[in-house]
């Protein structure tokens, strides 16, 4: 209701007191439709077509006439500023006319491209209109015409990877196998030697030095994909790359790519996550730096790196069916992508670091890109319509299927309807549940007449002691389970009901003890929650609260609490500031005191007012 | 022996692999006798000068003809740089001729000069000769023919504060009043409405945003000096400011500026000092932040500052004889200080953490200012001239003694011998003592013939337990203790014998509660020195060692090891990585296995190659 309006808004420079988009102007102008200059960042386009595929998978779920004229204005629009040689980018139409396709370390051209692919799918999908489809596909071809491995054609790549997620997704709607074979182009070529960006630039005659230290590991193409062990540079970057490269291995059948993403896979969710799902540790460069590097306050953990992270896990799991790809999704899901909006989906953080203290904030020019309170609007413009076509697609990630091995897999439990056609019976599956509140889930699967297919279950794996009932039985089901789906195979009835009890108690979870800035240090979390302490609940100077190992830590639903949420509350120590005696330093050790510890899921924190935030609580 | 040659051939730029220092040449140039252009910082001169003081101070102790004969020919050349109407700046005389005085916020003008006067005077002292002091006051002159109050003079003061301290002890040595005035009307004048700096800059129609965002906190004139009431901006310039201000209130006993030093010291000491006695917590305008954030590794702590904080802490105690002031003083010059210099006098550090990890370092941004090795020279090298005219003038530092009061008040305790003339007799005070390994200092008083007079000896702030023995009788002390000196009054005979018995047990420090970074850490000190882990000793991963409350830690004097200091020995706990099991979370809390831990004085640290190190322990 809110958040698609909010945002049309902001790409129309209606929102008052926030940084204005010039988004639509942009095009407008591109249009040849409104005179003035080029505003904004040079990838500006995406905004708008992030915000397109938005609509296109609200529309898929229910109509809503009002934004839909809204879409097909825009895509008429943007359809007018395309050139006739399919060519479409409103800054070099505008600002560089003349220059395309000369600066692809920098300036976002396939970029731009790959997201307007992706709201044609999305588009054409929900509603069947072919308008911006074929906007698609005619830029598409031109890029196909420029670049390959064939002589004369240019053999670059983008420095931000995204067409290339974006071509499979063109290939799968329109079966057009050039846009493929395109997408496995740009990932081969990336990172080989001579390096495309240098004779790039050697061509601009641009001798200045690259910006940023990293260099051309900032844009992953410091070795070729295979050949990458680690995960480096820009996270959003490294995470778009990889879905890509998940992509293609999946339908190439390409061992070699399969295997560079699994072991970046090992690399980023076992030496370079916050526990919320959240990746790159650094502001500078918004990267990744080094393993086990994960400092809490100065966390850049980007919105759309975490829901980099979710499109990522996703295409995994249809490389190789195994929950830990669908644990990670849910965690970043449900932790580092929703902290980057507010209740009320009108203000959103770009940066979700795990601790903050906002008078340092204030101060401290290491944490100036943390800001203390969601905001309405970015220059930069990346996360809020990428928060819009998640949330708008989460349908998508609840389950996957294989008509070959007639089997719909539930990776994720919330309440929903699905239909599948599997068997060539049309299969319906109601999920019901509280979750993430509470554990328990129930199936209602509703096949046309009966059939055998295999429901796959995902168990958790945050989950200890999962109970599984089907129509009202109990479920043995360790020999049913691999690699953490429950397979239940069977002849499905109309009005089978599976049952699946996940037990939620209250964890105390650990890091890794090289992870430096946690040692000595718990972080709570229920089912698939991470929770975090506010100052509005528990007083100024977090830090100072320790949890005692023999704590009981007892969870309450609230109803009316921040939207209703279940709360962890439990009796801690803090650290005496009244009883200190001495300056700044003493040989006497600080008294601590009793106090009640109240603690609220990470991704409503910020919903009251700036404050204190803390994730990793000392423990005693 | 090593420092200052070391640090001539730097000023020559004879330092292979070294940054160019270019000072030597820079006189040259703007003496007319080389070619070429300025090279190194607007205030390049200051390194020059204070080598030249440092030499001053050495001389004043021994005779060492090669140094008095460099420096008699640099005084030559310095002499030949002057201008005749007595200004002297290479810069300005190189690269802007003509814009004296334009530009008073950022160039350094007043602040070399206040290093030339330094220099003269403690040349002039230790040699006797006046041609540096000549030079000084020629400049001095010129200096107080620009400014003032009186019309026509120009209203400003430096960007850097330096002149104000260096003109107070200009007057010491010439008994020139003009020099005191000119000092006070520059700390009198600063941050008044309409801002100079402002108007200045309207003047040179430079209309662009002062680079940093402190604005005019920076250079500590965003309010008149008895108005500010806590440190802010550059944290050396802030302890030069202050220094100057202690000695002009000292002097004319203004007790609203001895109010402002008060108020200005205990926010300093009391809520921005790290327990090495280094301040200024943020790398971004090497400067303060706010209260109680000292976090340990990215802490800027430069050598300087402390440096800084030395000097103001000594003209404290003649503000006002109280030991709190002689306690900082000491822990910044056993800590912060001397962890700024190699063992070895040729390697320096600019920035003092307290906690590094140096892969960390590589490639996080906000640590780049973080070296993980001392270095051989800076291109802006302040520090390591600043080091060497401490060290060498350490002697000014021990005692301080007032003929009025008939008084010697003895502040440090380390081997010397001290002559004074109270009396009308000459007294020669020797300390012997194995300080700070051991506790024992031994007071031999020699006056010429006896002579009644009072010894004021310090009881550290440490120390608790102190023992006093005159020749060979236990004082109850209690009785002569005030503000941390017993004031022994007697008449002294030669051979009187005075034995201060400091026990040195371990102690553990703990930090205010508000200082988040050190929330369940403790420091380990003994006497006067703060204690560190390195990796060296410890293997990696230092913030997985925990340290039991109940663990004892045992001092042992290693006479080989590090030039001979005392190590500090327990048993510990540390996180087993090998153990873990799970990924980078688990439910499932690391084991610990009990480890032998070794703590090293912090100021030895990284005299064996690079590696981690941490102050602030995690305690069990």
């Amino acid at each position: 209701n809110n958040v698609l309006p909010y945002q049309w808004l902001a790409l129309n420079d209606l929102l008052p007191d926030a940084e204005p988009s010039h988004a639509i102007m942009i095009f407008k102008i591109a249009a040849g439709e409104a005179g003035g200059q080029f505003g904004g960042y040079c990838f500006q386009d995406s905004d708008v077509f992030k915000w397109l595929e938005a609509v296109g998978y609200l529309l898929a779920q229910e109509a809503d006439p009002d934004l839909a004229e809204k879409a097909d204005q825009v895509i008429e629009l943007i359809a007018r500023a395309q050139q006739p040689d399919g060519y479409l980018n409103t800054y070099f139409t505008v600002a560089e006319p003349g220059r395309h396709f000369t600066n692809l370390r920098d300036c976002h051209e396939l970029y731009c491209a790959g997201h307007l692919f992706e709201a044609a799918v999305a588009y054409y999908e929900a509603t069947g209109k072919t308008k911006l489809l074929e906007v698609a596909c005619h830029y598409a071809d031109h890029i196909d015409r420029t670049f390959g491995p064939d002589p004369g054609k240019k053999k670059g790549y983008d420095g931000h990877p995204e067409i290339e997620l974006a071509l499979v997704k063109l290939y799968r709607a329109t079966g057009e196998e050039r846009y493929l074979r395109l997408s496995k182009y740009f990932i081969d070529e990336r990172g080989r030697q001579p390096h495309y960006f240098d004779l790039e630039a050697e061509e601009r005659g641009d001798t200045r030095p690259y910006w940023n230290i990293f260099g051309h590991s900032y844009s992953q193409s410091h070795l070729p994909v295979r050949e990458q062990k680690t995960a480096e540079g820009h996270a959003v970057r490294a995470m778009y790359l990889y879905s890509a490269v998940a992509d293609v291995a999946a339908l190439t059948g390409d061992e070699s790519l399969a295997e560079a993403c699994k072991v970046l896979w090992e690399n980023v969710t076992n030496r370079r996550m916050y526990i919320t799902g959240a990746v790159g540790s650094s502001a500078y460069g918004e990267s990744f730096t080094i393993d086990y590097d994960l400092p809490n306050d100065r966390a850049y953990a980007e919105t759309c790196a975490t829901i980099g992270l979710v499109f990522w896990a996703h295409r995994m799991l249809h490389l190789e069916m195994d929950a830990k790809y669908a644990d990670v999704m849910e965690r970043a899901l449900y932790n580092g992508v929703l902290s980057g909006i507010s209740l009320d989906g009108e203000r959103f953080f770009y940066v979700n670091p795990l601790a903050v203290w906002p008078e340092a904030c204030a101060r401290r020019h290491d944490l100036q890109h943390v800001k203390v309170t969601r905001q309405k609007w970015f220059a930069c413009a990346c996360c809020p319509p990428n928060l819009a076509r998640l949330i708008a697609s989460l349908g998508k990630y609840i389950y996957s299927y294989s008509e070959e091995e007639k089997t719909v897999y539930a990776h994720l439990f919330t309440g929903s309807t699905a239909r599948f056609d599997l068997t060539g019976e049309e299969i319906t599956i109601t999920q019901k549940s509280a979750y993430p509140w509470e554990g328990e889930v129930e199936f209602e699967v509703n096949p046309a007449k009966e059939t055998e297919f295999t429901l796959a279950v995902r168990i958790p794996g945050w989950c200890r002691g999962a109970e599984l009932v089907v129509n009202g039985s109990p479920v043995s089901f360790a020999p049913f389970l691999r690699r953490g789906y429950v397979y239940l195979k069977r002849e499905w009835h109309p009005g089978d009901r599976v049952l699946l009890r996940l037990p939620m108690p209250v964890e105390r979870v650990y890091a890794h003890p090289r992870v430096r800035a946690n040692a000595g240090r718990v972080a709570l979390q229920r089912g698939p929650l991470v929770y975090c302490l506010e100052e509005i609940d528990n007083g100024p100077n977090l830090p100072g609260i320790l949890l005692p190992v023999e704590a009981e830590v007892e969870a309450r639903y609230l109803p009316d609490f921040l939207g209703g949420v279940v709360v962890l509350e439990t009796e801690g120590l803090r650290l005496e500031e009244e009883a200190w005696e001495g300056g700044l330093y003493s040989p006497v050790k600080p008294k601590t005191r009793r106090v009640k510890i109240r603690a609220i899921p990470y991704f409503v924190w910020n919903n009251r007012g700036p404050g204190e935030m803390l994730v990793w609580i000392r423990e005693a």
